[in-house]
């Protein structure tokens, strides 16, 4: 696999180019560029873990948790600036969900099939928990607020730059306890972590460049995919909401999922953990209302009102993880749980 | 009592029996089969208890695991029969709360009279908490997506049979783990189990023909109590609501509810925590989704939407309990808590 | 400021009396009543403590259980008097979310500063978790009910009054269990009780005049606040609902709010959440049913249903403390998070 990765990642690129700029059939189109977001992100994946490995400690654990999520990001706005405001909450519904419940059900799953309980640091948890619940809150209050007391679009926009606002100050300042002040607090679970030292097999230079590289490829790729979307979704009468959630989150994450359950079914639970817990969080916390403040430069503003069902998904999976991860243990038994809720939500927004 | 059961069973039966076929008054009709179905009821368990000991352990279990809500399964399956929909999911909502508020509130207050504090096994405590949760998920769920995006009839019954199958698989998928798995993990808890043995007071056969007897008094009982229940509900300006969630539910349990308080006052309160909490696990995971099943056969199909204040009140009883029990430990306080949130829910609905 | 405290006091309050007397701008006789209010009431908070003291211990934390938010429950008695029932509801909103996410936070943040991880009785949070569930469920079920099923006024008023009934249940329920029955289980934590013999720098008769004294003073200044409240909201263009939940609710908590964080800077962050938590509790569980029960001896009755976006604030602000405090311990980092979730509510208050 890992010497086929690049052959594989330019055919693909190549090959989604060839379909979009010839025009070529619209679902072929779709499933060309789907397969090359996952190889780029993979790719973009990778070089960002390379160049925080040579910026340090510090600086690189800033990089992986304000770039990990980079490529949905740029999904993201590409699909703010055609005003797919639907989708693109749709889009982080389902990355939050998948992560909770796809990626963390997969994982204590396929782990627990080979390990009887697989531990993992306490306290994170219980931080993580109190962190995740403060994006439910701050996604949740605006939208009782403006549903249940008809505000004005104005006044929606400022509730909406405000919570996006706090959000990012909340996720400063977690960057600022986690790294900073109560790294050592945090210092036992070390060596759970994914060793992003073993990813880097690439110098230095290389790997600014690979990372450059790697983001012009998602750009392009993330503009073709999203081209297709809104074609494919009326040809095969799906709602945008199921292809936002599903479809495009699967995609956009499909190389982190992968990673979390190698990790997993090497008895480092407590990484794949980490991955799952903290994507979910950077959803939430970052990318969420860095769009928000993205779609202010565009003419049509993004507010951050989700809607009952992508909140009740949102808060249904918080809780259901929260709870199975509260002990520091996870079992095949509860990985099923989380896979089976994930299934629920799955053929709920498959109807709506 | 135990010399008085059976004449007291066999009589009360009898009187039933002659109130519904010589059509005698309505409420005395009610009367006598409400309290023929609580000694069959109590009859029925006895015996699948005395066959699941000569079963062997693990078959034994399933056995009781199964059937330990066999005679809540005959009532409502009756009700189904008569296309009492609402009635039914009242009185599955009424035995959850009952359960989880009325018995574990009595079982706890009880206990806590006689002693300062009663521990259980923590980790069944936080395995039991994340199912229940799971539970209320499911049957949220397709409450919150059906209302708010109002789907057709058509799609509505394709997401209740798929929720009913996801339970059934949860609650199977529990069973292999609790009882094969991971059984020995939850070992250190087996003393405070429920002495099944104790009760074998019956030889093998003599278990199994009465096994039978009982399904089949506790079938006819149910037929004349559900009978009876439309003309009570009129004449007494009750809503079916009122009457499936409170008195059809209190019928149908009152022998398990008698049992676990007299183990809470034996400071026995892990095998009263079982009892209410597996009842109510039985009910959501594996009686709801059985009924919608058992619905097909019939005329009209029975979907799995629980109205807005049942699922509220099942959330509220979930929350309550899992606060109270996550430590691991029952005092009076925290029963008179249960209890407290019972009567404002019975309260709420006598209103309704 | 000691010093300065007497004088300060009488100033005040003569100020106001002068304002209110001579008919004084609306403005100038809200701002004046309202530092006369943060004064009276900490004057009165004072006098308590210090009959409580003499009182001994067991009827002494009844006083202070009971009289503890004396301040608040008059200022409410005098808006129930006006039929500002909105209002007075929001106050109740505001002094429960503004003690668990202002005072919690505010305490957490300033002694997370000096001190890396404060730590406190993890019992007390379980239980103190539980009860404040109560509370929540309480006052969400018959909001619930009531909405859903458009019950008429006079059942409204039914369910009032047994939910209140409920409430004072409990709350007198959980003085037995904290103060006599399991007072020695919570004992370890007695250190980082406030001691409040400290603060008892009065005689017993000089005490019980002043309790009588500052008692007067806050319920003609709590009358002179009210009556300037409508033209003060009319001429700022607020709502009542911001007033009432973010003005009056912290000028009628100013004394306690001080004294937590002053508690918690000398890392008694045991005390300060006891000052929190205990006195959401006995907004919720006390102070508003006893408001219902007051409203029927005038001629319009409240009843206990809060609004939405009141019920979704309280909710909100139960999940993020408990989830936070249930670790026992508190961090910076922990209690901005908490200012942050204020923060939030505030904005969407001000735009309702």
């Amino acid at each position: 696999m890992k010497k086929l990765f690049f052959p594989l990642l330019i055919a693909f690129f190549a090959l989604s180019a060839v379909a979009h700029y010839a025009h070529w059939n619209a679902t072929v189109q779709f499933i060309l560029s789907a397969v090359a977001v996952v190889f780029v992100a993979g790719f973009l994946g990778k070089a960002t873990e390379s160049v925080a490995h040579y910026a340090g400690q510090r600086l690189g654990g800033f990089l992986n948790a304000t770039f990990g999520n980079a490529a949905e990001l740029i999904i993201a706005i590409f699909l703010v600036k055609e005003g797919l405001f639907d989708m693109v909450k749709a889009s982080l519904t389902g990355s939050i969900i998948g992560n909770l419940l796809l990626v963390l059900g997969a994982s204590a799953f396929a782990g627990g099939l080979k390990f009887k309980e697989q531990k993992f640091n306490i306290h994170l948890a219980g931080q993580n928990a109190s962190l995740m619940l403060l994006g439910v809150i701050a996604l949740f209050i605006p939208a009782v607020f403006v549903k249940t007391e008809h505000l004005s679009t104005h006044d929606t926009m400022s509730i909406s730059v405000t919570v996006a606002a706090v959000l990012i100050i909340a996720y400063a300042g977690w960057l600022v306890y986690s790294m900073i002040t109560h790294k050592s607090l945090l210092e036992d679970n070390e060596e759970t972590k994914p060793d992003h030292g073993e990813e880097a097999s690439w110098s230095k230079g290389k790997s600014i460049l690979y990372l450059v590289i790697a983001t012009v490829m998602v750009a392009f790729v993330s503009e073709w995919l999203v081209g297709t979307l809104e074609v494919f979704t009326h040809k095969f009468g799906l709602s945008e909401l199921f292809v936002g959630a599903f479809i495009v989150a699967i995609v956009g994450n499909a190389a982190e999922h992968s990673a979390a359950i190698m990790l997993a079914m090497k008895n480092k639970i407590g990484a794949a953990v980490e991955i799952a817990v903290g994507s979910s969080l950077q959803i939430a916390l970052f990318v969420a209302p860095v769009l928000v403040f993205v779609s202010l430069f565009f003419n049509q503003h993004m507010d951050i009102l989700f809607s009952t069902i992508e909140l009740a998904a949102i808060a249904v999976a918080v809780l259901i993880a929260t709870s199975i991860s509260r002990d520091g243990a996870t079992t095949w038994y509860e990985g099923k749980l989380l896979l089976l809720v994930y299934v629920v939500l799955g053929v709920a927004f498959y109807f709506v």
